[in-house]
């Protein structure tokens, strides 16, 4: 996907519904020229209002549809907007469940007008199965003790505080926040089952040695709807470091209220397990803790009780930064 | 899928190449009316040949194309047979890669005349994300140190021998040749990543207390293109019972070369560890060894040292039958 992006935000009824674009702006401020918001529209992105037309006239080469929207379809005052956009010269990235292509006036319009649209959800590419073969350059691999811990934030982080200090470093996408930031990447809770840790290879090719792949990661290895995913993402990043990201204010995991939350140190344990499979020298290298649920005081005494405990570095990526993870390397 | 199944072979160039047909035959034979084969086909199932229109007298109710062809797609000739079968009133089910409505003619005849099309390969259902809430009934699990060890074939015997016993059990079938004995399945490699543990979830329900889900397991958590398959499987089975199968003779995980196999108390622990997270009761309730690529002697031998090592029954499903499993649940 080509940047610089339009944001389109239509109506909206919340900020929770934009949170993709949030995620978006957070990251790269930088490709985001300008957000289109309808009357009714409550979400703000932070950034400047600005029509499809101006929007074509300052250089945005992609209209990104980065928000939820309920009942999964597109309303008709959208659509006319896609087109719009398309005829003032943008590709189309949307984020929703719906395929941009299933929606025949959309489709015509693209082919019309030669113009891209990627669902970012949808993986489209013929992906091969996993081989296992290790492959050269560095990989670090966010991983969760549940879904929503940390570890697409955590894994940015860490792409940036390398970046800072000279580091060839690349943050790969695995969902669909993490592609529109990275512009380019794989949802893999999408792909065939057969074809996890194969997508996973694909995504993260031979590279450098000095190089390192930072890849996001998905679910948790105990998540019983996800594992899987987890599993497949794991073997085919052949991780050589590890983070583990938690959220210790979380009571159950992510949508099964009967589910606990696994110890720390069990979690740790299962994903390096595996992980040797396809990488005997795996490791964690630090635990990125979202401390947002504490008090200040109560963040860092629980950082320095699990630094105690597991004997790394632990951070909070978004407060203190992850500097001491990547010393630690 | 309804049975009677007329078993089409078309012109097949090896007995390999029908291995699925043969599955079908060995365990389902009073399924199977009679084969179609053409002039160069060079497999036979061992059953009464017969023409299409001879079969729709008979009361073949299911055309099945259980066959590999190279190249992915149907040779004009067989499209013409798979219309006549329909003309002559019978559903069409095929484990081909190619969808059968994606070839217009067969598409339209299908439609014209009211017929079904079963892709075994392609799960077509809406798929919910996995709970993992316990549910009632009793399930038994076949896991592997690999692929193609004898997972389906150990789990079809464990249901005979159950049923044998007046014990209520039915086969789940998770693959192509499973889901054509079954009559029923989904190919749970083929689901979107995100429903393993969810399709398993729907294709073994809750049942008497009393009924026994024997679940075919695929691939290995120990290999590398298919092992978060395995372990999606593994939490969606919720397995009470696990039976490990294996064959001894080979080298390096299928298709891989470059991997070596597990040992198997290894393999044993990790499917023990993760199917703990949806069953804490989850056991091992015996061994299942191929024993074909070695002597009676050697095969003995090899039971008998497994037994005492690993403090379970150890049978081959094939040779020797699995009833000890079935004293020992």
């Amino acid at each position: 996907m080509e940047h610089p992006y339009l944001m389109y935000l239509g109506d909206v009824p919340d900020q929770l519904g934009a949170k993709t674009a949030k995620g978006i702006v957070d990251w790269r401020p930088e490709w985001c020229l300008g957000q289109v918001r309808l009357a009714d529209c409550k979400a703000d992105l932070g950034i400047q209002d600005i029509s499809i037309a101006e929007a074509a006239k300052n250089g945005a080469k992609t209209m990104v549809i980065g928000i939820v929207n309920s009942g999964g379809f597109l309303p008709e005052h959208w659509v006319r907007d896609i087109i719009e956009a398309m005829e003032a010269g943008m590709d189309i990235a949307s984020g929703l469940h719906i395929r941009l292509g299933s929606i025949s006036e959309v489709k015509e319009a693209a082919e019309r007008l030669g113009r891209n649209l990627f669902d970012v959800r949808h993986p489209t590419q013929d992906l091969p199965t996993g081989k296992g073969t290790p492959r050269s350059g560095k990989r670090l691999l966010a991983v969760g003790t549940d879904c929503s811990v940390g570890k697409m934030y955590t894994a940015l982080a860490v792409e940036k505080e390398m970046k800072k200090r000279g580091m060839k470093a690349d943050f790969r996408a695995t969902g669909q926040t993490g592609i529109f930031i990275a512009g380019t990447g794989i949802s893999i809770d999408a792909v065939v089952a057969d074809f996890i840790s194969g997508a996973v290879e694909v995504l993260s090719p031979a590279n450098d040695e000095d190089h390192w792949d930072i890849i996001e990661g998905q679910g948790s290895l105990f998540h019983p709807s996800f594992a899987g995913v987890s599993l497949g993402l794991l073997h085919g990043s052949q991780a050589d470091a590890l983070i583990l990201c938690h959220e210790p204010t979380r009571t159950h995991m992510r949508g099964l209220p009967h589910q606990p939350l696994p110890d720390l140190k069990e979690c740790m344990e299962l994903n390096l397990t595996t992980a040797r499979l396809t990488n005997k020298d795996a490791k964690f290298v630090g635990v990125s803790v979202n401390t947002s649920g504490l008090s200040v005081a109560e963040g860092d005494a629980l950082l320095k009780k699990l630094e105690d405990e597991l004997g790394l570095p632990c951070v909070d990526a978004f407060r203190t930064g992850v500097a001491p993870i990547i010393d630690n390397l």
